[in-house]
């Protein structure tokens, strides 16, 4: 998770409204394809644009003294805040209030036991203060006891029709035009994107394809553990209630590495949880761009940085500035937020 | 590693002579690249070869009723015993060896200490016999307290001059012909190919791009931990004398999911520390192939099954015959066996 608080502790908190959770058919956010030579076109024509536009040249081009090999072109992303929204909470806690609200029926006692009490109320303030206990019961409660294969069908089936309680658009609609046309523009030029979140690794794969256009095996994030079972002698692997790898912060850098074994040339990331990766990608010899999405824009998306209790931006804003790293400043930057405007 | 007892424990039996070091000039093995209306052509015309190249275009025909997208190409390959030669131990053991004596002169106590003065002495049996605890202390001794690049160097180092002690090959030069077309024939019909071992995955990354076209983020392997640092202001990652994981029997469909996301189509292994591996690929709707290379060959390789200590194929020869899995049998199936012939 993109903060400096254990796993999921701020994962719930500054939500107000209820949520929503209509039926009705999916509609994917499919990134519109840039013409090659014109590229990033939701980005304005601004000194960020060229600077990424220059570097992604400057390590392609065969005769450049900055040239990278086709293999080393390793770009990381965070998700929540750099490649989707994260306000008011992480997307993933409005997945696990949902769960708990259909898991209830077969827990009658839930309607009385905190945490789930107030989950199935939609109090995220009363979840909030259950604290890191209490919300990794309601992690746990929600991604654990079922095997991949149908924690799989359930955040797909979950995923295709629940609605942000204040867009009313769909998760995965709320993901941003101008870093799905940077992700596209990468892989045209031989770069292997991975993401690299604090979310769940399971609860992004079954749709980061279709939406990042980013396959299974080039998500990295935080885990439970699975355990491998024949069932009537069928091979399953369990979803256990225990904390496999948390992916955040400084788990970041050893995350990459144990997934990638290649260390990033550009890295993507919006919060202090991000630091890490970015210090990793940005502190050695070969070429690299480090680059911190600042959200600046209240009117289109939301605002925040340095105190927000979700995607906290405070000490990496600093340390960019010392290193030079890139900050995009979505008002500013971006003409275009998601692939199409809220509440159509 | 391949075998039913833990990680290491029959690492060095079996090991009768001394190691050789040479310092002579690398020589790498590379694939003889088939051409593509002849593939295969280390393999003999035989009924294995027939099956592997009908499941690859049953697969691969857009009008097949067995077609799978080209995504959902996932390949796996155990390392020892199938992508190169295991005996008389784990090539990783040499490594540990070799590096035992080069780190001796730093520790002088090693020369009365169990286990590193048998490793010193090269008595390999008595290093078998201070059991899973010494081997465990003598790969943390070995593969711990360094950062990431420097092992990578290590290991780059090592690789580039070390022989096997019977053959008189580079280690990298015992890599089977006709795996090697098998990897790139598939690479070329759009699979995905990943190495899952149980040797270390830091251990083979630095060479299996080199030898076996495998980029380091499709080679799986067990791992020790590490851990991010600043040092000096500059970010490492230390290793850490602390097993990660092991990836080994029940652990290597839940290294494939945690890595890859997908479910292989196809998988090869050797060993009965392959059969979950094998079960969890065969076992599913898709289409799918689970292949055993059958160490059958004492003249030109090594013949062992049953009973070997290292490489053990004793359940999982049994299984294959219950499922139908393809077993290789390495005498009457190949040709050839390694790139060029021994003591060349």
């Amino acid at each position: 998770m993109n903060s400096n608080k254990p796993l999921f502790t701020v994962l719930l908190v500054k939500i107000t409204v209820g949520l929503v959770c209509s039926l009705i058919s999916a509609h994917q956010a499919i990134a519109d394809q840039p013409r090659v030579d014109q590229p990033l076109p939701s980005w304005n024509e601004s000194a960020t644009k060229t600077a990424i536009i220059d570097f992604v040249r400057r390590v392609t081009e065969q005769d450049s003294p900055d040239f990278i090999p086709v293999d080393q072109r390793i770009a990381t992303f965070d998700n929540d805040g750099t490649l989707w929204s994260e306000q008011p909470a992480y997307f993933q806690a409005f997945f696990i209030i949902d769960r708990v609200r259909t898991l209830a029926a077969q827990h009658p006692q839930w309607s009385t036991q905190e945490p789930f009490a107030s989950a199935i109320k939609g109090d995220f303030k009363a979840i909030a203060s259950s604290g890191h206990q209490g919300l990794l019961e309601l992690t746990m409660a929600t991604h654990a006891g079922m095997t991949t294969e149908q924690f799989d069908q359930i955040v797909k089936d979950w995923i295709g029709v629940a609605k942000h309680p204040q867009t009313g658009l769909r998760f995965t609609e709320m993901v941003y035009q101008p870093m799905l046309e940077l992700l596209a523009y990468l892989n045209a030029n031989g770069f292997k994107t991975f993401i690299v979140s604090g979310g769940g690794i399971d609860f992004m794969r079954p749709w980061a394809e279709q939406v990042y256009g980013i396959p299974p095996e080039r998500v990295i994030g935080s885990s439970i553990k699975t355990k491998y079972e024949l069932r009537s002698g069928q091979p399953v692997l369990v979803r256990v209630a225990e904390m496999n790898f948390v992916n955040d912060k400084a788990g970041k850098p050893v995350a990459i590495h144990h997934h990638i074994g290649r260390r990033p040339v550009m890295a993507f990331g919006n919060s202090d949880g991000d630091l890490e990766m970015l210090q990793w990608t940005s502190d050695q010899e070969c070429p690299s761009l480090a680059v911190i999405i600042h959200h600046t824009d209240a009117e289109r998306e939301f605002a925040y940085d340095r105190q927000s209790p979700v995607g906290r931006l405070d000490q990496a804003l600093d340390i960019a500035a010392q290193k030079g790293w890139m900050v995009v400043d979505m008002k500013s930057d971006w003409n275009r937020i998601y692939p199409r405007p809220s509440n159509d």
